[in-house]
């Protein structure tokens, strides 16, 4: 049994401060209970029964140790509200009231007594500061919304860090008559948090979709290994928020890329969760979701078969700018529509122009085609030229892939349409952008699935003392060099003498740099001078150098590099996040990551399959695969710097931020031309 | 009176080929028009009532000189109808059936035929091949869906290329009760097309927004102009496909920047309209432009006052991740709200935790803030902590802005409170999602209207003769000196000698190209060889330009140039559009715009605002304005350049290309590195 199930599906609830006085929350809670099928137990010193029930003088007083304690006392009596409750064998709480860590100083106090007695006796603590939850399921409603328990029964879970988002979302799913399961709000997470919620949720078999809605979470990581554990047996969709600030994105520094936003969403993808972009997207997801999924794969291919162009140009122009395949059909299902459909060109979507009798052998050819997994139907709805029921009845068993239907028409008479095709199990959308909306979620989930996200095996790269807290340049390429990251020939030099010496033996040009771990931004203040074929714009470049500032206290220091050639450039970086942990960074090279914000990060460690669709994913990977007939780089190379990179800062907590700025890929190996460490 | 009111507000209809048998076109043509206020017709030769009305032999027998004539005959007889009906003094013809020019060269002949009957009496022509239209106003049902008439009244025009869309949309407005004015299709768009219906609508008082659904047109600067005239007096929302095409873009020349849906989007935006994304970007533009319009505005502010943080948030990401801005309020705001919400910062969105009775002080604080706009509203609805009708009773006098309501709770419930809000005036919105949406394109619609494109008032470039199709690099940089673009020193050299002379003269390093105008991409054949320092390095280069393929016939010659410093690089673009004619493309130059797609398009001429305005739209942008403590770039002298460019493509048509890749910009002054005229 999971911990959480006495919480979330409890047999026995006792309601600590119910009330019979109908403004108070201990009446309101034991009135959106009174439909529960379990036993409901009353706690109130002063009252025989309330609403109907025998109440109890003290929870030790229940006969049975009871699965759930919701507390509609204030704040400040909690503790031993909590206390008493576990003393008795309560099995977990929920309270619903604010006034705590959110509150102030005496607030958290409270909270930690809270938690402190929580841990205690075992029991495991929904909220404080929530919206409470509710099970369909099991008739339990515990919380302030009692139309909740009105609506229909199904497989969409919500777990929501917002009360009124949980609300907001379960009446925008209302309305469309879908099927809710268990809605909870998490409120101050103090010990069950959306992982735990999450985690709930994935082995709950009424459950079929995980709707996530989160704004931030002091423990990424393990939000991030609940996603990926649940998504092997259900689709989770998540909508956060925190876009604004990543498109603001004034900062300049290379430590802001990571924006928050960015790295929720790409670590909650990685564990294989469909991010939402909004509220829309996120039940459009739920309504398709909670009925079908496809199984893993690539590139699943979908087929649209459309009685109209317009409405069919709308859902294509969608679904392929969203990086949804509609793959071009099979020679036999070609040939197969071409004599049902003499004067079209037949690729997908096939477009009927008018639905004609044909429909459904056209329908059929494109459904065997091996390269569809999944098919949408839309047309506009005319009974007198295509009746959807009759063209469901026949065709809905004679394919195993998932048809979904589309259409528009008068409201009223759409409805009943609607109803009744759904009722032989084919989702049916009312609206070009939903079909779309949620035909992308589940090609989303498919392809999310598909991906190993495995870390690699690498070895570890063993113990790495670390010089200071900001690494020279070159203390950070000898760290590079170290796990296997190339980097130019150079010499590191004390004095102008040495400088020479080492220039004469280097292949030039050479570049000529400052190394003082106090300089971030070396070419800022000109500490870098590239280019120096001769000895004297070397003594020129060392001059420069000696002039920069006024901290000379230490002796400066001079790197001298042989220059590299061109290459494309691109950027690597790694950051440990307070929440998610360690992650990894690529973009492009020169302006492009941080002028154009084109960049792509995962949680560490990765493998190389999850590196290279870092590049890839990258608008400007492109140039990684040949632009305009130069050679491919070595994209297997600078993958592997990638893993190598998240291998590091995996094994090494201190790190707090690698960035390799740039990095030259060549059409044979890369060389990673700079390099800061801050430990 | 303007052109097409008898068309779209007839007061007199016959109906060519009224049948009163069920199935045939010509019954239901006249079914839906059973309930038009003004004088019928139906033309039959047989009946002599059909449906009640008196039946006209011919319609040269109607005892008047009808306003529209709809022909319900096949496309075959089309031509000898509208003849006749020209003869007869109709002023409209609408043909819905097919069979024209979209169905082979017989069809086009017949559709040639109509046309000239058309032209030759004056005969204005909706279709063929369209869906028609409807005018819920005077109820005119001239198609085939009666359903739309029962839609409420009100000031939403759509205008679509696409039956099917007409009902799709149309079908989506009647959900969400919203009120249309004129829904027509264009079909064939033979005479009629969107630009007029665009036009009609334009100055159509009952019309308050029009909707406009295209895929392509033959004549986009009909549009633009169309469209540009309308924004003036009502706000015009454009949905448009094609986004795939471009999100594909992976062909390599510069000329597919101008990808079609880029430039159909750029040119109506540059005309004012608001671009939607999606069809529901489209309704819910519709829901509150129909209503609402703000003065035209820089930067309309808005204020956001929330009840709950969750879906605050939610509407705040939205907005500001789409560039709309919610100001800081002001200190005298501030200080009012502190008053009342001691406990919160106040920024914008002001959220009040849970509304409580300071709710509406609140809001009139925000409303007085000048920065302010429009205000939203958001609440659960829970009208025993907040009552929305109580509320927007006590303040929608208390200010002259414009106030929107967003909610979400209990459906049923809700429903009612939406009716009664609605009815004092204020837009309500059930989704997050939706009121972004609506509130996105209203501040769109503003900014559009603020905007001036003018074109500026540059003297003309003069006369200027092409010496080829394809111009060299030399000939296309004398044209921009002509027109004061400043480029490299260079000199043209026909033999070695000469370049070796060239080269004494010029600053090095110098550049050495082929100059030949069959080679465009002169880097990919080994063409430019950069950094020429000394003679032996020249007369290397020479030699490798002399060995470049193997159409040695004409005598090679050598570009040698002084190269130039470095410098933020822009690529300025300008190409003849078969639909939209002259228009311009800035992108950041390097890869961003070919491989990133980071480039902005207008239509040309433009002012020199517009140009500023295509820079600042760049992703790359902010490497102009001095990136890393980098000089800002010479944005004027840029975006002078983009301004000479365009009034060089518009003043000679003969220009099909026009491309300068790169353009360094400097602190002071840019040149163009590159130069390519396709004539």
């Amino acid at each position: 049994m999971h911990a959480l199930e006495p919480l979330f599906n409890p047999k026995s609830i006792a309601v600590i401060g119910a009330s019979s006085d109908e403004y108070k929350a201990g009446y309101q809670v034991l009135f959106s209970l009174k439909d529960f099928p379990g036993r409901l137990y009353p706690v109130n010193p002063k009252a025989d029964t309330i609403l109907g029930f025998q109440a109890y003088p003290r929870i030790a007083d229940i006969p049975e140790k009871i699965d759930l304690a919701v507390l509609t006392v204030p704040a400040a009596s909690c503790p031993d509200a909590i206390e008493e409750a576990g003393r008795a064998g309560a099995k977990s709480a929920l309270i619903i009231s604010g006034g705590f860590a959110e509150s102030g100083e005496e607030g958290k106090r409270l909270q930690e007594r809270v938690l402190s007695a929580c841990r205690t006796y075992g029991v495991r603590l929904l909220g404080p500061n929530t919206a409470g939850f509710a099970n369909l399921h099991s008739t339990v409603s515990a919380n302030f919304l009692p139309w909740i328990m009105k609506m229909k029964r199904g497989g969409i879970g919500l777990v929501s860090q917002s009360g009124a988002m949980t609300f907001t979302i379960a009446s925008l799913l209302y309305g469309r008559k879908l099927g809710l399961s268990i809605a909870t709000g998490t409120g101050n997470g103090a010990d069950v948090d959306t992982a735990d919620a999450v985690d709930y949720l994935a082995q709950h078999s009424e459950t079929k979709v995980i709707l996530l809605y989160f704004e931030g979470t002091p423990n990424g990581r393990r939000l991030y290994e609940a996603v990926k554990n649940t998504v092997k047996s259900k689709p989770v969709v998540v909508l956060t928020v925190g876009k604004a600030d990543v498109a603001d994105f004034a900062a300049s520094h290379t430590g802001n890329l990571m924006g928050s936003y960015a790295l929720k969403c790409a670590a909650l993808s990685q564990a294989g969760a469909v991010i939402a972009d909004t509220v829309d997207d996120l039940l459009d997801a739920a309504a398709l979701l909670s009925r079908v999924r496809l199984e893993p794969g690539r590139e699943p291919g979908v087929g649209l078969l459309t009685g109209q162009a317009g409405p069919g140009m709308v859902i294509t122009d969608y679904l392929r700018s969203r990086g949804v395949v509609l793959p071009e059909l099979g020679q036999s299902a070609v040939e197969k529509i071409k004599k049902l459909l003499p004067m079209s060109y037949i690729k997908n979507p096939v477009d009927t122009t008018r639905p004609g009798p044909s429909f459904k052998d056209i329908f059929l050819a494109m459904a065997e085609d091996p390269s569809i997994d999944v098919l949408i139907i839309f047309a506009i709805y005319e009974p007198a030229v295509i009746d959807p029921i009759e063209l469901f009845t026949t065709i809905r068993d004679r394919t195993n892939k998932p048809v979904l239907f589309a259409t528009a028409g008068f409201p009223e008479a759409v409805a009943e349409a609607v109803e009744a095709v759904e009722q032989m199990g084919v989702p049916v959308f009312t609206s070009p952008d939903s079909v779309s909306r949620a035909v992308t979620a589940l090609v989303r989930d498919s392809k999310a699935a598909y991906r190993e996200t495995g870390a690699a095996e690498e070895e570890s790269p063993g113990e790495i003392r670390f010089a200071g807290k900001v690494l020279t340049e070159a203390e950070g390429k000898d760290i590079l060099n170290g796990i296997g990251i190339a980097t130019p020939e150079r010499a590191v030099c004390s004095n102008h003498d040495e400088a020479r010496q080492a220039f004469r033996r280097l292949r030039k040009p050479c570049a000529v740099k400052v190394l003082d771990s106090r300089i971030t931004h070396k070419t800022e203040v000109g500490g870098v001078h590239l280019d120096i074929y001769g000895e004297d714009e070397l003594v020129k470049a060392l001059e420069l150098i000696d002039a920069i500032g006024k901290e000379g206290e230490s002796p400066r220091k001079y790197l001298i590099e042989e220059m590299a050639e061109k290459g494309v450039e691109i950027i690597i970086g790694a950051k440990n996040d307070a929440s998610f942990g360690p992650s990894v960074l690529a973009g492009m090279g020169g302006i492009a990551a941080e002028a154009m914000g084109d960049t792509s990060i995962r949680l560490a460690p990765l493998n190389l399959e999850e590196a290279k669709s870092m590049l890839y994913e990258l608008k400007g990977g492109r140039l990684l695969e040949g632009w305009r007939g130069a050679a491919p780089a070595d994209i297997e190379r600078a993958a592997e710097a990638i893993v190598k990179i998240g291998g590091l800062i995996s094994s090494h907590p201190e790190i707090r931020e690698i960035d390799l700025n740039p990095v030259r890929v060549y059409k044979k190996g890369i060389l990673a031309l700079d390099a800061l460490f801050v430990i």
